[in-house]
């Protein structure tokens, strides 16, 4: 197989030997892989594949069909369309993903859709429900909103209920925002005068972390999940004992097996549903080819996307 | 009736009107309250007293017989021993208790031990298992665990099955808060040798919080619950994520009556019973009389004390 080989900061498409799946794993052809934050960092040598995947393929979501399956596999056979997390090499045209990591792909996703959904949903679900325990009725705001995990975050608080106020840099992508379900979208400037905000997810970092802390109301709840303007910022735990506010971070690449299980069972009963109802959709931005990664990841890095960049196999 | 009265600063054991129960209400005639942090900051003017509480006389939990009761009144009648949490006014011959913040007062506690338990045992066992999901196993650090909520700490913690490590400056006192369940008793240098702890209880602020932040484990949780040295930290977003960590601040006082009546439910529950079978105590460091709340606020404030400052009626 070829996949897509970092290559001390660069990019090349090379030969590899096929993976083999262990008792529990399924050999997926790989139809389309999602890009994300983490690829760009990884690629920079910052964000070490976690031990057991390829050190050098990035890829943490993908889509395709199970070409063989392990001595322990019950769910998944031949044939089937699939689409999953993983820790790394999903970037490729075979990829080994553990049955406890994969979802059966939705009649209505394309290839594309579905390479770009499980990180992306799995990463929002997890840090919304399981995390900040967001309810019906809780206003939401999602900072830097427009990417693939702010885009899946908006539609899901929207389907759950809650009241949802998008912040977002530049205007050209409110208007896409409102048509996820935003109920509100915002410049960063405005994240103070529309609060007080239940939850926030940040995806945004420094930049925005202040003014949303600032605008936090009674037992609010903070999760971090992108620090892409900077990670250092001052806190008043005053502030937070006055607010009985709870901040978290949360990545979901390191978790171990089960924890990551987990997320994706919790995604196939409360998610999945909402996808095969057509009320929640993976908005694609952009797809390129495997073998043009280089190209995508400048696409990704140049910012002003609305939803996400897919790997596609041609 | 006589209270201990705010003016200006300064506390004067002045005459007030007695009070009158509402319909869920208590009228308690007062035998020992216990001294918080909260009474210090608002002595100076810095935590006023949430609506519905007397603005100028302190005190967050007592003990003594309860003298009449409201009409809605069902557990509790005059002549019982109770004890309890109230928005403030605690320091004074007769306190208003609503009955779903009140306790039945165990036959192994004193007045003085009664007086100290409530507000103490209530912020720890609400921070320690409903904050922080605390769990047996676990490795627990309580910096400045000799005061009143750090020493119930301890014991909670100890009881519950966690491993628990104390940290506090003064040497003196390091035997006594192993007696009371600490696993390690270490001052605060020792913080980053003695982790990685799955909870942190800060009861101290910006002189620890750092220490104990660099030494969370994966999934840790810190709850601030004291910031005495200082609230104003730096804090590494991205260390959060890496860690998945959860930072959270917490004030009893300020919570609403149901969230109150749960906490005290809570304990009743959970920590009355262990009290009761003689497994957790009230350590009380020095009693004085309510007319001498002056004094007894100076002995609060030249720290170095083991447990619970009580003011007690004569």
């Amino acid at each position: 197989m070829r996949a897509v080989v970092i290559d001390d900061g660069a990019l090349r498409w090379e030969e590899r030997a096929d993976p083999v799946p262990g008792d529990t794993e399924l050999l997926v052809g790989v139809r389309a892989a999602g890009l994300n934050g983490a690829d760009m960092l990884q690629r920079r040598g910052g964000y070490p594949s976690p031990p057991g995947v390829p050190p050098d393929v990035p890829g943490l979501e993908l889509a395709g069909e199970v070409l063989a399956v392990g001595r322990q596999v019950t769910r998944f056979s031949p044939g089937d369309r699939v689409m999953g997390i993983v820790g790394g090499g999903g970037q490729a045209e075979r990829c080994l993903i553990d049955e406890a990591h994969a979802l059966s792909v939705p009649e209505r996703l394309d290839w594309a859709e579905a390479g770009g959904f499980p990180e992306t949903f799995c990463t929002a679900f997890d840090a919304l429900f399981s995390q900040a325990s967001l309810g019906p009725g809780e206003r939401l705001l999602v900072t830097g909103a427009a990417g693939g995990v702010g885009t899946a975050a908006v539609q899901l608080a929207h389907v759950a209920g809650s009241v949802v106020v998008a912040s977002v840099r530049d205007e050209e992508r409110r208007a896409s925002l409102g048509a996820l379900g935003a109920d509100e979208v915002i410049g960063p400037d405005e994240i103070p005068s529309h609060g007080p905000y239940d939850v926030v997810l940040e995806l945004v970092g420094a930049a925005s972390f202040p003014s949303a802390l600032d605008a936090l109301a009674t037992g609010g709840r903070i999760v971090v999940i992108g620090i892409g303007s900077g990670g250092q910022v001052q806190c008043n735990l005053g502030q937070l004992m006055a607010l009985r506010a709870r901040l978290s971070g949360s990545t979901l690449r390191a978790r171990d097996r089960t924890a990551k299980a987990s997320v994706v069972e919790g995604v196939r009963r409360h998610v999945l549903p909402n996808v095969a109802a057509g009320r929640l959709r993976v908005p694609v931005c952009e797809t390129f080819a495997l073998a043009d990664a280089e190209r995508a990841y400048e696409r990704f890095e140049g910012g002003r996307k609305l939803g996400k960049i897919v790997l596609v196999a041609p």
